[in-house]
């Protein structure tokens, strides 16, 4: 068998985030309802988030508070103080919104750890991400944990040395095909694609159709036989 | 010689942190002045810190947000937006800071690598430590970083065994008794105790006088000729 570890994305992989995110913004667009128009804030979130990336990096409280300063600008600071209220409830929330595992997650997951050396790599904030693998109940089949702050060729390829047998004998599968697919494949790693419904702006890419070292895969479920394929 | 590895902590260990939590905290004081004693704020915002730790962990962003419900809660929801807004800058403020060494460290850690394995070992927000230690310049000298939502002895066993030869060859520095000295000395390790001059609340303990693998140092500069006498 030429793979022995398959790393796996977290968020829109193994349970659902971005609609979490998207139920969220709609609660946010009802709370301004009277204050601002649904496009001009949507407008206004995506250009604070896009500008507090680097200092905020992914997760929820960067979420939070880029949801607060929006309100406060397009209200020129007239927000209700209400509404403020409310966007701190709103991020609680998603952090201790419960976490259910994909159609077909457990299965997959399960049937490869018994040959295969599992581990989560992901992005996003430390504690959420721990709290939410611990709620999940997977977190027994994970070999390794890694989060980081980016997910680029040279993170896939320090995770695969430090965790497995090297890049060239691993798989990545996520939903991202820009922080999942395209960067392991460079690591010189086996990549699957499963496409997640909801897809964040920022986490597009053209598929590498073609590659070598790719699939495109409809569910999770098809996972195990590709990689005992290889 | 029998230490291989030595562990230090990041915050109010290699540079300030605590002190900058206080100025921000003085600033929110000063910014809340008309509307809240100060008095009152100080522990409306250190119960809300507490509510929230569970959920938001340690860092600045949960800080931030904690700041803001607190003055949420103790205008019952009138504070002016003008301080939500000062609020968020402050907070942004502290994810920006410049970051220097504290007094000693460049020296004290050049001299422990040369024939030891350094491992950054910290509580907090992932990406704003792993941007803290960019801009510290000591990033080099680390053999590795492990940044973990908790500090107990589970996880110093964990890293020492992953980054090390093992606890029972390892030293852990830090200022803070709670986080770093006990739960390393359980752990199996030897550990030192650097203070600083500000200590949070929630890491607040007894020394652990006399214990055999045990040292008080008056400053980080002390530690190497420490490791090398163990």
């Amino acid at each position: 068998m030429r793979i022995t570890t398959v790393g796996l994305d977290a968020d829109d992989t193994l349970w659902h985030n971005e609609s979490i995110f998207r139920l969220t913004q709609d609660r946010f667009r009802a709370l301004m309802a009277d204050v601002a128009a649904p496009d001009v804030l949507d407008a206004k979130l995506a250009e604070v988030e896009r500008r507090n990336l680097a200092v905020y990096g992914y997760g929820v409280k960067g979420f939070t508070l880029s949801m607060i300063e929006t309100a406060m600008e397009v209200t020129g600071h007239r927000a209700p103080a209400r509404i403020v209220a409310d966007i701190l409830a709103a991020g609680r929330e998603m952090l201790t919104h419960p976490v259910e595992p994909l159609p077909g997650v457990e299965a997959a997951l399960a049937d490869l750890a018994r040959d295969h050396r599992l581990v989560l790599i992901t992005k996003g904030d430390l504690l959420h991400q721990e709290q939410k693998l611990a709620a999940s109940g997977l977190g027994d089949l994970f070999a390794a944990v890694e989060i980081t702050s980016e997910k680029d060729a040279a993170t896939y390829a320090r995770v695969f040395d430090r965790d497995g047998t090297g890049a060239a004998e691993a798989v990545m599968c996520g939903n991202s095909l820009r922080s999942d697919v395209i960067p392991a494949l460079e690591a010189g790693a086996y990549a699957a694609h499963v496409a997640y419904p909801l897809t964040w702006a920022h986490e597009m890419a053209d598929p590498p159709l073609g590659h070598p070292r790719f699939a495109e895969l409809a569910s999770i479920s098809d996972l195990p036989a590709w990689v005992r394929g290889l």
